[in-house]
């Protein structure tokens, strides 16, 4: 596992003087300073970042945020902004060091409004995923960003790290969902950019600088989020393949067929699929034989009907042209969730087979299968008996890229070749033109290797945009960059 | 009409060894110094803007457009960036100073990579948006940006304007249309953006901050655009409503059934409708009898049927709830082409109506049919007799708001009057949240007002990212900001 860094020398402790101007600009109730009832805010789901604070802040409003920001500029004070704290790579945990505030965007969650003929919802940054999902279907409405920590995680937070999840294979990442936005500076101006406008050419589009910024250029408050109508007809299909060649094809038939009806195609091999039906709780093969890989299919649409029968030609085609094994459909919700859990428990089963070395990676849509058969190989030759597990969102080219310990080994001796086999991973996707981070983030755990994979260009003009948007640098510092 | 301001001074001539050092950067034949040659390049199609230049560069490859503006960097040489010159605002038209060299990129032609099962297309900046449609569909694939001037505008334009047109409804902007660019910035360095993929979550969103800028922050070179399986069936519908309240419901209701099978959906009213019958050649009425206004509606999709009997429902419905008065379905692509030509007559008829006063403007598409009446109002008591003609996009809440002078009326007289309409529209636009300037861009016909409508914050982060990206000032000046 990467090892979060040997903890820095502490920062001189804050001044209670400052801690307590920081406090009274939320109010005593919302300004935490014991250790124990700040824990839930230092640390991360899967454990790699600890980290400490004189204070976590929890603001009330945008001009709370904003007077935060401003006595933070005011006196070159470090801020962390923080959502649902559901992030994998550390960009919302502070550092050991001490030295910074954290300021918590949950108390901010209110649904500002929501306009089912316009399609469009402004909500505060600190709405869940959830909340924000259950306000679009309230007015028979979608809103089509889903992934798995969706009732904790916060809007703000998705857009802030371009959150991506099973759907995008047809409505995009949460930059695709997104409007406008409120934002405050780090010198605690707010722009209030919380545009409801489908077009709109008046100069430089500034929500892009923010969304996915991690928090490193400016604090997201508030946000007007695409909508879309409710669909009426879902169908899923659980479908055995060949290999990841037949999984490509199918995928491109399907989309030949259906277009953005496409709204879930996901890739798993028959290895992971084995831990799930071990490790699961009720778990069972929706097949009657095993099958080499696997894709859950989903097709979902605003009409009525049809959509049926458009699945059952896609997989028939399949079957005929020798890539589709087998398929179950779904008949009822029941079945259909059943699926996706099968799917989602891809990502908690792993740790019952010992250590894993993740990767979040993408490459162009076509190279996946190609990828796959590289690296796999690849890392069979590194760690021999280690069991290569891929899987993901095929529809998008983003592959987690996961190695579990080979069976029996020791899984410290497994988990100190991290870096070795990251390394070799992303040499790979790199001459693939791939990305090393497909949806989650640079955070703390890449910001490393970020100088090895970028354009230099680039990269000067990431330092460039942070000089100029945050020149104390005091936002979400030693993040991405 | 906004007349150009009065020419300025002219600038001192530039040195002959400068234009002579320029011209070897691309070869005398592509160095136009002629001022007959130059003139196409110096001009808009509406005849609003005239600019004179000491020489016209017209690169071949990257490599040139950096040299070039390295050159520019050094010698503080102002650029004005130009593609297929088919801009609506002046941003591609130099000043009438004669101090800025033109930099066309109509030379690079070249369509570098086509991946229909990866679903991307890689182009030069100068592909016309034409070639890059029928690149996409030599391999079955739709690149679903559509504008009127699409012979002749390029893909660089399009993105560096982010274009929107008649499709926008369905696919979004161009914006929304590309996942990479390459970048000449204005110190002549090349920034290689140009990602395949779809989900790339390392650092930030560079390419963001160049699409739609009008070349004022780098010079856009080359793309990766996003393609989608081409439509197997296209639908189209003529149809009577009785009023923009009745467009609306009839557009919520098509989105609910079909969803993003809606890939046109434009308004217009009737009095414009007869100055297409009036004046375009071969036009004839769908319909028995006349409307108050009219939606020409379009359904596609990558499936192979029952669209037909999609769009009937749809409109028998319409029917039945009293908002369609009567609709013509095309049985024919001759029957399709001819209502699209009905709509794209919409913008030249109005010339033999005298003169125009004419708005791009777009509101939240809830709003649009309140924005229709209490704009037409305004209008119609400020200028008596004068024929208001609102049309265009919307499914986007995107209208081109247009006056026609009184009949008979003096047409100077009429076009005196362009600043107070102009101010008491934008005015009306700006109580509703809309836009100035929904798809054609500031240039230089909407630069001053910008200050007038734009959030002090957002314009002041907008001037600092042109400091930032080009400390010179040489790059497209006098545009935008």
């Amino acid at each position: 596992m990467p090892l979060p860094k040997p903890v820095t020398a502490l920062a001189p402790p804050m001044p209670a003087s400052l801690v307590e101007r920081f406090a009274a600009l939320v109010g005593a109730r919302h300004a935490i300073t014991d250790p124990d009832d700040q824990a839930p805010y230092l640390r991360d789901d899967r454990g790699l970042y600890f980290g400490r604070t004189p204070l976590v802040v929890r603001p009330g409003s945008t001009a709370e945020v904003a007077a935060v920001l401003a006595l933070a500029h005011e006196t070159g004070t470090p801020v962390v902004p923080q959502g649902g704290a559901t992030g994998l790579v550390g960009g919302h945990v502070p550092h050991e060091t001490g030295a910074e505030i954290v300021l918590s965007l949950t108390r901010m969650k209110t649904v500002r409004a929501v306009d089912p003929a316009g399609n469009t919802m402004t909500v505060d940054a600190g709405v869940t995923l959830q909340e924000a999902q259950d306000a679009a279907a309230a007015v028979n409405r979608l809103f089509p960003l889903n992934i798995g920590s969706k009732g904790s995680c916060t809007i703000g937070g998705n857009l802030s790290t371009n959150a991506g999840g099973t759907q995008a294979v047809a409505y995009g990442m949460a930059r695709d969902l997104v409007l406008g936005v409120e934002v405050v500076l780090a010198d605690g101006r707010i722009w209030n950019g919380l545009r409801t406008l489908k077009k709109d050419n008046t100069g430089y589009d500034l929500k892009h600088l923010f969304v996915g910024a991690e928090g490193t250029l400016g604090i997201i408050t508030g946000a007007v989020l695409k909508l879309v109508p409710a669909p009426r007809s879902i169908e899923a299909a659980w479908v055995g393949v060949t290999s990841p060649e037949a999984a490509l094809e199918l995928l491109q038939r399907a989309q030949e067929r259906a277009g953005p009806s496409v709204t879930g195609f996901e890739l798993m091999p028959r290895n992971l699929f084995g831990f799930v039906l071990k490790h699961l709780a009720g778990a069972r093969d929706p097949l009657a034989a095993p099958a080499p890989w696997y894709v859950l299919m989903e097709l979902s649409t605003a009409s009525a009907g049809g959509l049926r029968e458009t699945l059952e030609e896609i997989l028939a085609a399949g079957f005929e042209a020798g890539i589709v094994e087998d398929a179950a459909l779904a008949d009822t919700i029941d079945q259909r969730n059943a699926f996706w859990r099968l799917r989602e428990g891809m990502s908690e089963v792993q740790k019952f087979e010992g250590g894993s070395i993740k990767h979040d990676v993408s490459v162009p849509v076509a190279s996946v299968p190609a990828f796959i058969a590289e690296a796999n190989a690849a890392c069979e030759a590194l760690i021999e008996g280690c069991r290569v597990v891929p899987f993901g969102h095929l529809g998008d080219g983003n592959i987690h890229y996961n190695l579990s310990q080979p069976v029996g080994a020791d899984k410290e001796a497994f988990l100190a070749r991290w870096d070795e086999a990251q390394a070799l991973v992303h040499g790979i996707v790199g001459r693939y033109g791939g990305s090393i981070s497909a949806e989650h983030g640079i955070g703390r755990m890449k910001r490393d290797l970020l100088p090895g994979v970028k354009d230099p260009v680039e990269l000067d003009l990431m330092r460039s945009l942070k000089g100029l948007l945050d020149p104390k640098g005091i936002l979400n510092p030693g993040k991405v960059l």
